[in-house]
């Protein structure tokens, strides 16, 4: 009789065979208004079960790829720095044996610790960040490890001109100077982004992508911490990973998800959507 | 003192006199993931009098037609087969009496029982589909008698050509590999419904309606089973009711709404609506 | 040590000094359907503290103008004509004092208070409705102060020509009937918005705004007593907000938010960001 | 084919036959916190389909009883006059009629409509109260037909002695300084009842018994307007009602269901089986 | 790197070294009035993590013991005789290798499969029952294998007086009847089961325990089918399984938690906790 | 026109004038299982007006006496040493004051800064702790300032015998061994806290009384993190806390309400009854 195994469905390759490996970071400590996305990675994993593992959009199947899901890494909630940590080690641990990270969160904090990983290894890596928030505030009430500040400590190592924002709609006023300064921001939608992966593919720079799902619009997305109206659609969510897929991906992830903000399961079959879609299209690459 | 009488909004007209009969259709017993659409057809005629009986959009009022609710059979759970055959019951005396039955599920399974009375009434009939998911897997875990086969199951007896299928973004890969062989598939939205429609109507061929309210967008329509991102929206799937009401109309039904599943009961009152505009699209002609 | 004050995030200025004055008219007593609009004035000012001051949209942060809110008047549940009594009072005070009421509702009927009181200061005053419902029946089961008949009491002492509603969708056929010949009626959306604006600002017509939440889709607004598919999106509210703007507003009004209806809070949370977007287009002219 | 037929379950009895008939009251304008008792009937009727007709309690049948039960009055949301005139007619009716009416509320207000068609037939009535809360304001916030007010409403006419209320647990100190003197009150629980029943039933004393189901503690009853800590449990209950059904009940009420805010169904299912047993009990004596 | 194993907190054992194998059985499709209880099993594996190992009540660890937990079955919806064939199956194969199936519902149903299987080995067994319904049924809208007649079927192999009721306080009068005859039911609570343990315990009589969680208060386990008041607690039902745990143990079953009817989550922790409980009771026996 | 200031019910005197101080510490970083505590004190505040402000348990008036509401702490979320830091500061003021601060949480963890300032002023004071948790983990994955540590930390300074625990009813096998050397704990319910009182008021000795509001059973509070059945009803907890009010209490505090994991409202309804009781027992000493 077999040991109960729960993985994202059709992600149950051995991890000495797979390109890409899954782990999920539950960790919601900072979160401002409402917490809830520690369920997230969980609750992805339990509720693909609902999906098909083929993809009518892409016309591939996922289970034609190798893919490991080591679930979720314990962590500590109440100290930003130790979960990081241990996610940047986890994280390490899966590029050094020259696999893809693909880590699902939490709240959007969490990619700190991929992205310091995934800078070790690529020092001219760029950052794509899917968001209804900048994220690049310098602190929250104080604190420097804010999920509202993420984006800001990746522009502390990373530099300027290297981290690509789309779909923004919300944040502090000096964000956006902030923004105008040193990121590449492009507010509401994707508008832009067949340049910015032209330009990044043509010259294989390394990628790193982060979806916070509140870039979707809060009507197909309520179940998230700070639900924003106004975004984008799940297809034009679909084509932009599609499109971001074309360049040299080394990292990735899908954060936010609150599951139980939206009892309805709508924002939770949703995100399984997302993560299946964006497996393929990393994968088939 | 009178009993009291539940029906649809403005559905108050004798038997006799009716074009149309509406019945519901209690059952979810094959639901393969999230069960409760049984309760829609019974939340349908109770929230109804949220609604007006006036279509703004095809400016005409639903009292101005004779329609009779005969209220919900009383399905036996667990067992699929012996409710299939209380379903086509109820609607091929609908139909021997020269009336159009239009069912409220229940889930989508419930589908056989009407296509299955009106096949032996019209055996050219063709079925028009609007759905999320394709519904042709050969079997579900086993079971011939699933929701996920309602439509393999139509095509069994109806045959290649007949069915015309819109929405569909979800399925596993054999089922589109079928639907290319044997059906008219028109995947994601209603692209190509004016020419099946056009075809149709000239011809005068007996046409068969079901809805899947899952073809809807998850965003407006979370209460059910399987929300499926991506889908049409209301005002889409309205103009094609319309169309599709330029055919012969034979029989009609509306599914899968899980109302315990959007406490909000927007997806009920969406559900109400689209019965609303269904009855006078067909009833008008 | 200081006392709790709550104002709507950034509306912490004096009464003095203010341009605007908020308000919240927590009643809900002749909702026919589905109540608890009670609490969207609470639910908005509460919960307005997810949002931050800084409209990307606009470009303005609302800490730039002086605004006072003055809380929640408390109202006499059960008795319609009292509360509107109560209601006019509180917006003559403002308005006798040079500033601009704008109240949060509330049931719609809550307007009739504001709008008599605007009228009196201004009896050439224009009415802009955004909406889904017409609001025109001359009495609901008898009730001739209704929610569902609010507009209506207006145009008995407004007359006709003077109110201008928009994305109406849902009514009794008696009420399209009655705004063909008495009101300006657009239906289903904002087209011709520009026009009228155009035509008000440049005679420098008083305008009263009314924004029935339900005028939004209810896939992005399910929280309201009545929510109506096939409604207008956010951002195409927000530019209808900005282009009314343009006229010379005399006051306004938020309605219809039920946030118990809608668990996930996504309803309150797009309320919260239209209140913020409408205090800075008026307050910003 | 029949029409859709809806009663409380097994109370299907033709009027002329019936001892009992039950109708609902859904009315729930003035309810000061929150409202929702509007759904209450209707939600008591169809969720009764999830009950037996059996009672375990009493060894007795439902079915073995003639009751009717005539629907939902429709009343005028905002009109507390209005509404209670329309149940005292109904009421009224009834009794004349010889036979015993049984409402299911909405709020409490709706018992002094029934209460005063009592008192024109029986001046010399006693009225036994189960409830959490005194419901003896002389007014609230101005409005003397309040749920808070409706016993005080009630002894305006029926005077001193002739209420006796039970598990009363909140009020204003004004309120319980009012019963010291005018009513015969059992705080927080059914201690006492014996002895009153004895007394009234010795007399054959005409006894109207009010059930307002917050009487019951909130852990059990959660879906009800206020509910309130501290309250009995469903067999204290059941045992207060068969206790005092060996009075000359000459009509009932069972109030304040607010199915809505209970999504888990248990407070309308306890509600089903207070109906069940009431009717039992009075219908076998 | 692990994969993710998912199991009830503290039972990791290998299969070969554990006295007690856990499975689920996630089957509910006989349910006739709410459905949800195929997710039960899950919920409480996974929601386990929010216990401790430790039981203060009985002073032990469930980490002293050992015990394996092979997850779910896949079960096929929509036909109950091929689900109970495979539940008989796993059950038939822990207890050819001398272990106890502890058997996590799923609608009360899935218990005829384990009973099957136990009734094989040990032909001389009893069932106690602890139940808020009879289950004594001999069909369900023609249905023979449905969770409310499952009592009744093992009554058809096992025959009288071999079944053990306690908290019984809903069913049909001819359920009542047929308890009088031929099992041992004791009403509404646990009056009578140290007796009934005494006498099997003495003989060493093989018992099968089957917990449906209904015959908790509502008010404490609103999270199942048909939530019924008037209910046990839960420390009766703690010292019930201790009681209990004193007999010859040779199979056992927690059934009826339906987690998505109780968004609140405690029906699910009560769920965990009397699982803990059984699984210390039993096992240090 | 006044500014809105929201204080709980009955607490608006001035801070010079008041012997009570309340404020709120809206924290719930290291919550490990279900987080949501952080919405507790503004909940309480909020739904208070649902409740009035005489307490027939106690035939007192709130309004008796003085009472100030400073509202909430903004607290840093992430950090729990700097949250911790701010809620001793806001502490020692109203204790330097020679008022008695009543604090309103967040998680448990946010005692440990109220007990701090008030071991700064009565190094012989004791804690009285009502919990369903020992809370006496020496770390949490490792994490010192964790909610499942906090009566440890207080433990740290205070020392042996000074901490008297009641209701506790889960924990590690560890606590329970600490507990037994180190602390006076009383399991399950308040068995004892006659004794305690007796001794502590006798000798005068200072008292902090924390309250974590999972002591009560999940069936009337699954408002909470860690819902824990087998608790204390409603009026267990009013009798110890009257019980406790005996001693010379020097700061107290009601913790651990999570109101949106309750849509019922009745955790909230519940947690305001117990803080009005509190304060009515504390202030008319």
């Amino acid at each position: 009789m077999d040991k109960n195994i729960e993985t994202f469905i059709g992600c149950d390759a051995e991890y000495e065979d797979s390109k890409i490996v899954i782990f999920g970071a539950p960790f919601d400590s900072t979160t401002s208004f409402r917490p809830g996305a520690r369920f997230g990675s969980s609750a992805i994993r339990h509720e693909s079960f609902g999906l098909e593992v083929y993809s009518p959009y892409q016309d591939k199947e996922l289970t034609d790829y190798k893919i490991f899901d080591s679930g979720d890494i314990e962590l500590c909630f109440g100290s930003a720095e130790s979960a990081l940590k241990d996610i940047e080690d986890r994280a390490s641990e899966i590029l050094n044996d020259g696999k893809l990270p693909l880590m699902l969160g939490g709240e959007h904090l969490v990619t700190l610790g991929t992205v310091r990983a995934a800078f070790k290894e690529h020092p001219d890596m760029h950052l794509i960040q899917f968001d209804a928030h900048c994220d690049l505030r310098d602190d929250y009430l104080g604190a420097k490890l804010s999920h509202a500040a993420v984006v800001r400590r990746c522009h502390d190592f990373m530099g300027d001109g290297k981290i690509h924002q789309f779909c923004i709609r919300s944040g502090e006023k000096s964000e956006f100077e902030f923004a105008a300064k040193h990121t590449d921001m492009h507010k509401f939608n994707f508008d832009g982004i067949k340049e910015v992966v032209s330009e990044l593919a043509s010259k294989k720079i390394p990628v790193y992508l982060t979806i916070d799902l509140d870039c979707l619009d809060s009507g197909i997305f309520p179940g998230t911490g700070t639900p924003e109206a106004g975004g984008v659609s799940f297809t034009d969510l679909l084509s932009a990973i599609i499109e971001v897929s074309k360049c040299n991906i080394i990292g990735a992830d899908v954060n936010e998800l609150a599951p139980m903000l939206d009892t309805s399961g709508m924002s939770t079959a949703t995100a399984c959507k997302v993560v299946r879609e964006l497996l393929i299209a990393i994968a088939s690459k």
